[in-house]
């Protein structure tokens, strides 16, 4: 691991320099999200709600407060954000931003179970503590609270006819995000997964919530049908950056800041971009190297340094670092037709620039 | 096992001449249902679509249609009955019956899953057939599916505010559902669940959806406040007596019509009303019996005959019988305060009738 880990990590040192802090804006919004996120699982007659709080990071595993690990919010922060750029006070966003994240953790959950994980974000995940019975319920219950805090969307001054249209169209983003982690799923093990079906699954999986939290956003903030669709469409080129950059955290990424060893999802044979891309790329005898490791049950520390050659060798970095700029440059193309103020402009590219060079 | 069943069908045969026959009124909704569940689910871009409709029944394994094996419907024909009995046409509430089937069908992939349940209904359960990844997947897809048929209500002459509350009602319902699993899972290995904690866990976990079917049909039909909460505390005292019957069959049942082995959550040391009733009645050496055979990893044949001795002592079947037929009683009288047609009344005795004594 050691030599792999140093191949790895100039040229994310010199990244390390420009991406790593959080644009300010996440702290804007930092306290009402938390405060409105704890009280929507503010409730303890059922330990189930314990598991939960532990799983959105609040807690240890024994109820102890004191332990927190929290994430970016970014779903939320994206959402109120757009409320507030689009004419709406941020808080009448709230509660789609509570729903989205909450919907998020839940698909979080339920991941760790299909890919038995045992670690995130440093902490064993829920099934690994709790069992998966219990975290299958436990991510059951959070998508279930996720529906019931959005109603607070009716204490807002917000029409039941609108209200409808917000429901309806996270229960839609919700519905694609699931089927694109169905499509995932199917592409295990598949050496052909070609460019754009895999930008089609990570559209729906990853790219769903962050569209819709968008386009929530700018529903509740504004209702104008240009600039909803406008923010729509810069969330959809967000949800790419992002997606990108995970998949290069996950092959690249410094192992104390991810939580996850250099390779990891090369060991774990998945199809993120930078390997379909080479399988695209590659040629000879570096091809057939590449499916033979895919094909192979279990990889090891040799099979994932010879991946990571053939990814050197293809430039799969370089392409994936480029698709993720070409896709923050859309995603602030955008916003171009509407009169935004430019102070916006200035913390959207703010936050595209944050989504494509973060570390973590 | 052929000395257990000896044991066990007699009584059952008794019953069995009484209370076999599906009531008229599954009948009369079989046709409206099942059309809206298949276009619920009539899409075919991803092949998870395909596991769904394997999963309703409808489909074998390769996606033959000619093998049919289908439920009856129970929460969808409530629904409807109660839209119809309190003066709306039957029609006016099929989104909101098709969606309660739908998160019924989701619960029982996950309930598979967890419980690593390998048949249902005589064929192997979705995560036996696809693995537990996709089968989780599955059941999430379903679950939103059932959200998006909601919808389709609409079409159907209800106001945004009236379908507000449907879609608040179905969520709240879905929580306490999920609440019951997770308490059911808390119970396991517990002898000390009490006759009063076990109800409460089956009012949620089973009573939840059957309720909300009354309720919603009844809101949707009427409105009145009186006539939703009569059909909802109806609702509240037929899942009682669904789920005592239940619990019956999966310790008397007959193997050739449940697809389950006389005994079976005996073997799988399920806290049923049964033996949480014996649990409070059974004295010296029996208790330590049954407290010794509940604390075992595994439960064989002999086990499963010795606990069965212990539930027949006690009376444990004249006593879930005797509290079925109270929570029958309890569901009638609940609709005579209401002006209704005397047919409703009677198609409702007959429905109440069919829980207590149905064989499957």
């Amino acid at each position: 691991v050691g030599e792999v880990r140093s191949l790895a990590n100039p040229a994310l040192n010199i990244e390390a320099s420009r991406g790593e802090t959080l644009p300010s804006i996440f702290r804007r919004y930092r306290s009402d999200i938390g405060i409105a996120l704890r009280k929507s699982l503010a409730t303890d007659h059922l330990p189930v709600y314990q598991m939960l709080r532990y799983s959105m990071g609040w807690s240890s595993i024994h109820g102890n407060s004191s332990v927190i690990t929290v994430g970016k919010a970014l779903r939320p922060t994206l959402c109120l954000f757009a409320c507030e750029a689009t004419g709406g006070p941020a808080s009448k966003a709230l509660p789609a931003a509570v729903s989205l994240e909450l919907i998020h953790n839940f698909s979080l959950i339920h991941d760790d179970i299909q890919d038995r994980d045992e670690t995130r974000r440093h902490r064993p995940t829920l099934w690994a503590v709790w069992g998966e019975p219990k975290a299958l319920v436990a991510g059951n219950t959070l998508r279930a609270i996720a529906d019931i805090s959005l109603w607070r969307l009716l204490d807002e001054d917000i029409t039941f006819e609108r209200a409808v249209t917000v429901v309806g169209l996270l229960t839609q983003a919700y519905l694609e995000m699931i089927e694109g982690q169905y499509l995932d799923l199917s592409f295990e093990g598949r050496p052909d997964v070609g460019l754009r079906e895999y930008l089609g699954m990570i559209s729906k999986k990853t790219g769903a919530l962050i569209r819709c939290a968008l386009n929530l956003g700018a529903l509740i903030g504004s209702g104008d049908a240009d600039t909803v669709r406008a923010f729509r469409e810069c969330g959809r080129s967000l949800g790419y950056v992002f997606q990108i950059r995970d998949d290069m955290l996950g092959i690249w990424g410094d192992e104390q800041t991810t939580g996850k060893p250099v390779g990891a999802d090369i060991r774990r044979k998945k199809n993120t971009l930078p390997v379909v891309y080479a399988m695209s790329q590659a040629r000879g005898s570096d091809k057939e190297l590449l499916e033979s490791i895919y094909r192979k049950r279990s990889v090891g520390d040799e099979e994932v340094a010879s991946v990571l050659d053939v990814l050197s060798k293809v430039k799969a970095r370089d392409y994936a670092q480029s698709l993720a700029s070409e896709h923050r440059e859309k995603a602030i193309e955008a916003l171009s037709g509407l009169e935004l103020d430019p102070q916006t402009l200035q913390d959207m590219e703010g936050i595209a620039r944050f989504l494509q060079l973060r570390q973590r």
